[in-house]
C-alpha cells in the first residue's frame, strides 16, 4: 500500500513518519539505478515540469538527473526567463497551465508557501524545491537519509546546528524532520544573536520528544559532544546591524584544524551548499575535502535515490522497478 | 494521403481549410495520448530544437511536451542567453546550424517575418511560435479547436473579440482561421481607437464570406449576442496618447458581473495567457476562475493534442500512432 | 580496444594521433545515425551534464543533440543562471557535484584551464565545449574531420588561417591537430599585428614536422596558393590601440570576389562560428552562401557524428552501436 500515490511533498510539517520511512525504503531500492548498477525506464513517456522561479543550478539538475534515471522526461524553466510572471500573470495561472502538461511539478520560488499554492491550483502531485524562508523538504530528507546511511537510526544522538538558524528553510526541515522520525535527538543550536532557531520549529521539537539547547556563536566548542555538526552558511545582509557581523565573523568556520581540535572521532560533517569558498567566508574549509569525516558530497549524491524514491512513490510506480530492471552498457566508473 | 509532411507551419494564411481540418482530425486521435490515458514512442530518436528568441515559458514548454509525449527529444533555447545574435550573428546562420542538428524547429521571434526566414534557411520543417506582431498560428488552431470541441463547427456563430486588435498577432492569426474554416461568422471586434483590427485581416474576412462589425470600447455591450468572446490583454505602451489610455481604462475588463449582466447563457471565454492579475489590469478577473464559461484552461490544455498533431503531421508519423499505443503505467489523476 | 574509454577530452595537446584517428573512425559510423538514415537508442538511460558557464547556444545544442542521437538524456545549464558559482561557490565543489548526479560532462567556461579542473574533481567524463583562451578540442577535431572528409589526408597541403590568431583558442586546438595527424602541412597565418599566433603553437608545430610563415593583415593575398583557408572573427576589442584597429580594418574580409579573384579553384573556406554578419565587419561575405568552395556548414553539421563520437568512446559504447540500429520511422528530407 503506498500512502503517498498522488500526493503533493510541499512541507515536512505536513509529511508523518512512515511516510519519510517509505520514502528511505524506497530510495534504498533506487540506489543501484541511481549509481548505474542497473537502469529502469519505468517512466518513459512521463513529463516533470521544473518550475523554477528562481536559480538553483543543483536542485533542478538533481530533480531533472532523478526523474531521467526512472526513464522520464524533462521540460524545465531556470529561473532567469523574463517570465509571464513579470508581466503580471498570477502564480494560479502558470501552475494551472503547467499542471495540464506535466505529470508531475517540482517548484522553487522565492516567496514562502508558494508550493502550496501550486498544489492546491493543480491536480497532478507538487514537490517543493524550496520556498522562500518556508521549507525545503527534499533537502531535508536527503540530509537525514545520508545520516542514516552512515550512522544507522541517530536516536539519542547529538545533532549541532550552526550557523543562520532563523533564515535557513533547510534547517527548519532538517530538524522538524530528525524530531520526527527518531527519539530523543539531543540538539544544540550555535547561532549568532538575532539568527537563532526561530520559535514554531522548537516547539515542534518539545512537542515530539527531542531536546535543544542554544549557544551563541562565541561558543562553537559546543560542537564538541556532537556525533553530527550540520554547518550552514550565514550571509552578512541577515544581520540587522554591520558590527554584530563584524563580531561575529569567523567564529562559526569550521576547517581541519577546528574538527581535529574539538570534534568528536568519526563526527559527520553536513551542509546544504552551496558553501562560500571565498576569503574570510564563515563557513567550511576547502581542506577537509577529501576528509572521510565530511558528508557534503555525499548529500549530493543521495539527492538522487531520494528524488527517485519521491517520484516513484508519487507517481505509484516503486513496485515496478525491480521487475523492469535491465544491466547498464556503458562505461561507469568504479566508487573511489 | 498526408499533406502536411515535410511542410512548414509559419502562418495561418498560408494554411489551407482542408490542412487545418486534418490538424483537428489528428489532434482529436492525440487526446488520449495528450491527457495519458495512453502512450506512445514514436518519435523516439528525434529532435525538436525550440528556438526562442524572446522567452514565452507557456509556449516553450506546451511545445516541448507534445514533441516528449511523442517520444522525441527536446534542445531548448530559452531566449535569455546572449546568444550568438548579439554577437551579429545573422538568423539565417543560426537557423542554419540548428537546421543540421535538428528534425523540426520551433521559432519564437520578436520579428515579424523571422519564422518565414528560418524556414527558409533549413530543409526540416518549422513552426513558428510567435514573430513580432505577425503570425502565432498554432495559438490559433489550438483557439478554434477548442471552440469547436464545446459547440461543435461555429458555422455562422457570433464571435466578439474584444481588446487590442491591432498588434495581438494571435488575434490576426484566430480571425483568419475561423473566417477560413467555416461560413457566416459573425464578428465583432471591440477594440480602443488606434488599436482596432487592420484592413487587411478584415479585408480576408470579407472575401471568405464572414462579416465583421467594429466597436468602440466604450461599447462593451456588444458583447451581449456573442457566442464566444474572445478577450486580450491591452498594454498601456501600445497608446500613442496617454490620455486615451486613461479614457478607456477598466471598460473591457470582464468579470463574473459583466458576463452575468450581458452575456449570453453559456456563452464561451476566450483568453490567449498570460492574463494580467494585477490590480486594475484590464482584462479578465479571477473571479471566473473555474466558472464553466471561462475556456482558457481548456484552450492551454489543448495546445498539447494540438501541437502533438501538428509534429505527427509534418514528420508523417500520425497513422503509427494508434498500432504503437501503450497503456500509461503511472498515477494520473482523474479529471474532476 | 578503446584507449579512450572513461578518459576526458580537455585539449588537443593531450590527445595522441592514434586517439583522434579513432575518433574520425567512429564518427564515419555515426554518420547515418546524425543524419537520420538509421536510429540507435544505445545510451538510453545515460545522462549528459551541460556545463556551461557562458553562453554557446551552438555548442551547447550540438553536444546536447549528439547525445540525444545515442539514446541520452540531457541537463542542461546555459550560462544565464546566476548560479551558485556566483554566490561563492568554488569551480570544485560545483563540478563535483554535477559529477555524482551524471555518466559524462561538458564545460564551457570563460577561465582558461576550467576544463581540467573539473576533470581533475570528478571520475567520470569530461569533455572541454571551450574554457577561456586555452582550448576547444570537439571543434578543432570536428574542423579537421571536415577537411578530410572532403580532401582525404591533408598531408603535405597548404592551410592559410586568417584572423585573431592569438585569442582564438579554435585556432590553437586546429593547428596543434593537423600538426600532430599529418606529415608537412605547410601553415600561413595571417594576422594584424599583435595578434600573431603564440610562440608555443608554433613549437609544436615546428616540433612536429610541419611548418609555417607569418604574414601581416595587408597580405591577404598569402591565401592565394593555399588549398584550405580557415578566417575567424577578429574583435575590435582585442587591439591595444585603436588606430591599429582602424589601419587593419576590412583588410581580412573574404568575399566571394576575394575568393574568386585569389583563390585557387576549389580551395576550401572554414570559419568556426559565429560569423559577424554585421556591415564592415572583417569576416566572411554572405555572398558566399551557398559557394560550394565554403565548408561552414559542413563543419556545424559534422559537428553531431563527432560529438557522437567522442561520446560513444568515452562511454565506450561504440560497438554496440551497429547491432542496435534501426530504422527511422519519420520524415527525414533529402540532400539537396
Amino acid at each position: 500500500m503506498n500512502n503517498l500515490k498522488g500526493k503533493d511533498l510541499t512541507s515536512i510539517e505536513g509529511l508523518d513518519a512512515a511516510d519519510a520511512r517509505a520514502i528511505f525504503d524506497t530510495a534504498k531500492l533506487m540506489e543501484p539505478f541511481a549509481f548505474r548498477q542497473k537502469l529502469t525506464r519505468v517512466l518513459e513517456g512521463a513529463v516533470l515540469a521544473n518550475l523554477f522561479f528562481e536559480p538553483s543550478t543543483r536542485t533542478r539538475i538533481s530533480f531533472g538527473t532523478a526523474f531521467n534515471r526512472l526513464g522520464g522526461e524533462v521540460r524545465d524553466t531556470s529561473g532567469t526567463e523574463t517570465t509571464s510572471i513579470t508581466k503580471g500573470e498570477s502564480l494560479y495561472d502558470t501552475a494551472r497551465v503547467v499542471g495540464g502538461y506535466a505529470d508531475v511539478i517540482t517548484v522553487r520560488h522565492p516567496k514562502t508557501g508558494a508550493a502550496k499554492e501550486v498544489a492546491d491550483a493543480v491536480d497532478v502531485p507538487v514537490i517543493n524545491g524550496g520556498d522562500g524562508v518556508g521549507e525545503h523538504p527534499t533537502q531535508a530528507l536527503l540530509d537525514v537519509y545520508t545520516i542514516e546511511a552512515r550512522l544507522g537510526k541517530p536516536n539519542g544522538k547529538t545533532i549541532a546546528i550552526v550557523g543562520d538558524l532563523k533564515f535557513a528553510r533547510v534547517i527548519h526541515s532538517f530538524a522538524r524532520l530528525l524530531s520526527k522520525m527518531y527519539q530523543g535527538i539531543n540538539f544544540k543550536f550555535i547561532a549568532p544573536n538575532g539568527l537563532q532557531m526561530p520559535e514554531n520549529v522548537r516547539e515542534s521539537i518539545r512537542t515530539s520528544g527531542s531536546q535543544h539547547t542554544m549557544t551563541d556563536h562565541d561558543s562553537i566548542n559546543a560542537i564538541s559532544d556532537a556525533d553530527v555538526i550540520y554547518i550552514t552558511r550565514t550571509q552578512e545582509e541577515r544581520f540587522a546591524d554591520p558590527a554584530e557581523y563584524e563580531r561575529y565573523k569567523g567564529k562559526l568556520r569550521i576547517d581541519k584544524k577546528t574538527l581535529d581540535t574539538l570534534g568528536k572521532p568519526g563526527v559527520m560533517l553536513l551542509h546544504p551548499m552551496p558553501r562560500d569558498s571565498r576569503e574570510g567566508s564563515n563557513e567550511l574549509d576547502h581542506d577537509l575535502d577529501g576528509d572521510p569525516r565530511l558528508a557534503m558530497f555525499n548529500q549530493t549524491d543521495n539527492g538522487i535515490p531520494v528524488r527517485m524514491a519521491i517520484f516513484a512513490l508519487v507517481l505509484d510506480v516503486a513496485d515496478q522497478i525491480e521487475k523492469t530492471a535491465r544491466p547498464v552498457n556503458w562505461h561507469v566508473p568504479k566508487k573511489p
